[in-house]
């Protein structure tokens, strides 16, 4: 039962503190025989790894993954899972401790320092400890893993929203994601973006951001009713991200202002099961695919580390004032999307495996 | 790892369809030694019978729960539970068969008819089987007993939304949401609902609807990270319910057209821990609670049964048409709104269990 | 996490008490499209149903199961799994309240009255109430439908000892188990076995016993190292069915007592994968199955419900006596087979899933 | 559903392979606040210490445990659990590879070669891979953390029985358990074992053992009835670790030769709780504790790895011939002794923390 680790018979436990000498997952339960090597890894966490734009953190951290278990050179040099448990280990290098000083003393208002002392009574402080955004590489690590599992589906994510400014999907263009700070599909919101994050930079402010993710090429009949529906996991694994407030899938909130006959995805023959005319559902009927692309949306606050001085309570109950001084992302949403990928990634690992155990 | 449970230490089981002989749930984990009976579980099942009214679907189910084990009547004449899996069934009566002959040949689109045989390949096609919302009485029957363990908590949940239309908070009255056949706090807005859902019926269409939960008493310290968050365990409890495409909690969406400064939850020296002076967090920081009310904003899409008929096809792959025949609600979200409150209190029970199992 | 539940993907939940309406069991988890009916299920039942020689209790319990869920009648008129919970009800029908109300008091030794009022501080006191060794029949009605999982394995149990006195392995003819009252292989042994037990039912007295179980046609590869070993969960089933104080796989603890020499298993080329010379191991090495028969032996306690009395200790805590009046087995471990042979079949059920959905 | 993992709410997961880099446990669901140190855990990998003296393998392992996470140095100087996952990792020191060359290639009989073939169909083959006893290292370092969480219960495990010859109980003497390389607490037993396992040692061959493990201090009412009983997670725990045959609970099979008279533990009144007149029951009744010692017997097969050649097939299938080469146990009994302790340990912590959870 434990409430560190995530998913059913693909399942990864993570581990470590911001401030820590090291984080890592352990991740279970991944078939044998997959050709893998930390390069297939890597990718995911240079994606996210802080310190790359002015736009996020200037932590400075190399994010280099190891394998540690799980992993054996065949006969024919290369290297590939044994079905047995991988052990992914990232050091921490740019540990700064001395900058969460204020924070042993007072609690941070938007962030965990309150919940964690009233659940634990005892909480490693420094960094935010455990409720970092650090731990978040860690699940970037599994996801690469977990992407090993699912070759057929193809995932991306992307920004669509910065500080309510959205992108034109008229000008969306996948190719554009990796071409600018901010994982976005829309170069000119790209551009607008730059200002309002720089602005809420300067200002020792935050933005906050919404996050989309496709991932096509995922068959029908992935999910299991009732209580491992497959969009309940999205859910669980979305709204379990850091600073996530919110989670849609296909339509979401918007379903709820349409009628039924709106709603509608209209079915006629296709080549491989049914072709749709809509995808309202995001691919998810019943809690199982339906073959379609599988659609989530992702609410990201404002990072909660400003620089404005806020009222708060010492430990001890007295009134204070507190801010960040911290190295922090303006806009934490943006380092979201290979986490966000991640999770899509690790849920229908899961599900593809579910599915392969229980039917047929 | 049981698909069709729900929960850690207090873990609810459902069973059974549509049009199969009876339904339930099996409790586990249920402390020992709480007082009761029938008629402390029937009440919810009450509130989410249908019909009603003529704004809900006209099977007629009196949804009387039976409890199979798990109490006994101690020597003060009182049954208490005695800490064994307490088995509820509720028998159905109003099952028509005959409504359903065309769906086991064709596909009704926006339902869970592709999904389920694309997983299956053989499912119960009556009434939707197994993914009909008539599985709901089950959750709400296991929340009736969750809310025995969470006394110290009240739960209110209620539309605030339907077919696009919101419900004013100034007009805000809890008293009102047992007046109007839409658990709805507004006066006005069940007055305008009338109109806007009896079209909806009139024309085989149907509506969606907002319903949002708040839950007060909860003690800060509740919730398991990382992945057993109590945000993350309430949205999955909530997408899992049948029509659910969204949840927030807290601001949610809203949360990500903020600033960090416009997002704060102040705190300042309360009698009781802190006191807030905001909670855009609904009461949840880092998978914790707080001691704030913890807010849910859950989205149902329109029903997607209606009259007039989509294109779809056949199991053998050739295009038709469909329409549904059966008895069915012009807006699914108005009989959520037990079920959202059943789930919370799941929630909220396995979660108090857990608090209690792992620290001090 | 619950509790009463067991197996990962062939997950089965049970509920009731010796003396409340009804037991049952939640079956989640099986295949869909498996041919099943009651009477798929009652001739296990049937087995292990009481009353039926003057060598077991004389409780009358008819022992009916019903299907209330997760089966449809597909076109060709044959009930069908569907992938969905099975629910399995059996009403309790000779209930007699009355002979308990000395355990209401104190605390029966040997058996569970104290434990159980250690950890809840409230029971059901009437015949052991969850205790009881019926609710052994929701398991054998469980293993009924484990049994269609598992087609290609043939599972039989015998009671290979009794009161110090074993069968002799050169009279072992499976035919003559169904022959006598004692599920015993060896007629000549069945013969002695009449006169212990007899003397022991007369004397208000009970004997222990040993069962032995194999499963034959479990291919290689089933069984899930470290945690989730086939052994390890074998140990688990048969070590938590009531009155069970020890198990062994293959030689158990006369394997202790041998050298690596007379304890190898040595291979040679064998049609479908190797053929073995030995099968000290008992089928299984690394817990992982190795395709030769399965050998579970499982010690049954002598029945605790004596006449004779036994100084014990009331709720309050001063000294008495007590002497069980009740109806009971004066050698339970004989109605153990079936439960044995039940359990056998749920561990294996859930490893061939298991392994299906981890590997290739 | 981790495969990898051990406990419900106290709760581990090993990673790592007999040759890889390094081997591991997260260990998750400690409560917090505990005083914990590598000094705390570093002793029972001591006792576990392979090479410490002809008897046992020479194979160095320094065994030294990282504390990774988990842990954070409070204001007092004092490092103690966060309740967050604690990461413990050992290196591996002294691989050497190419002593398993053969092993590629052919099944050692005894051992999990062909079983994990037949599963996985792809193996890391060095040493045995994830099969091999090294990964007990990490159980007996997340037992370390387990003893920090039942300060109230002491364990003691011992070789009561090595090639079939008994410790006599009237010899008894726990510290002299210490003072022997057999865990040996009868001197005249530990000198006729020299001669016993040196014989073994010198021929190439092996011997079984028996361990037995007492815990006293464990108050009545732990244990999860019925499918998480306190005997049947003990009878997993010890089922699951490396060459165990056979696990007995109090008597035993012992058990199965008694009258239920000769197997009464009747009670009287005591200071706390009961008294008991005896412990055929072995401290566990209906699967909860009584509050009397729980007691445990395990046993283990001579190690598999022998130098007599012995008769196997090659993974093509044709006949060969195979003795192992490597440094191994003459009997692998004698260091399960702190495996046995630490899974004892395992198992008690984590109903501790579910008995504390769903009951009061």
């Amino acid at each position: 039962m434990s409430v560190n680790s995530f998913g059913r018979l693909f399942r990864f436990t993570t581990w470590g503190e911001s401030h820590g000498p090291a984080i890592g997952a352990v991740v279970d339960g991944c078939p044998p025989g997959l050709a893998i090597d930390e390069s297939a890894i890597q990718p995911f966490l240079d994606a996210r790894r802080p310190g790359q734009s002015k736009f996020t953190t200037q932590r400075q951290e190399p994010d280099q993954v190891r394998i540690l278990s799980g992993v054996f050179e065949g006969q024919d040099g290369v290297r590939r899972t044994t079905g047995t448990p991988i052990s992914l280990m990232i050091e921490n290098v740019d540990q700064r401790s001395k900058d969460y000083s204020d924070v042993a003393k007072a609690y941070r208002p938007g962030h965990a320092d309150y919940a964690y002392d009233a659940k634990y009574g005892f909480r490693d402080y420094r960094g935010g400890g455990r409720s970092s955004a650090r731990e978040t590489a860690s699940r970037v690590a599994a996801g690469g893993v977990a992407r090993l599992v699912v070759p057929e589906v193809t995932i991306l994510a992307y920004v669509s929203e910065i500080g309510g400014d959205a992108i034109n999907m008229a000008n969306f263009d996948a190719a554009e994601i990796g071409n600018n700070p901010f994982f976005c599909p829309d170069p000119e919101a790209a551009k607008r973006w730059e200002t309002i994050v720089d602005k809420a930079r300067k200002a020792g402010s935050s933005v906050g951001a919404v996050v989309e993710c496709v991932a096509t090429g995922v068959p029908a009949g992935w999910g299991a009713p009732l209580y491992g529906k497959l969009d309940a996991d999205l859910a669980a694994a979305m709204m379990g991200i850091n600073a996530v407030k919110g989670v849609e899938i296909g339509d979401g909130f918007a379903a709820a202002r349409l009628t039924g006959e709106q709603n509608a995805d209209p079915m006629r023959p296709g080549t491989n099961g049914p072709a749709f005319d809509a995808n309202h559902a995001g691919g998810i009927a019943g809690g199982i695919s339906t073959g379609q692309p599988v659609v989530v949306r992702v609410a990201f606050k404002p990072t909660s580390s400003i620089l404005t001085p806020q009222p708060t309570v010492t430990r001890e109950g007295e009134a204070t004032e507190l801010f960040t001084k911290g190295r922090h992302d303006p806009c934490v949403g943006i380092r979201g999307v290979p986490v966000v990928e991640a999770m899509m990634a690790l849920v229908l690992a899961d599900h593809k495996l579910l599915h392969r155990g229980q039917c047929g």
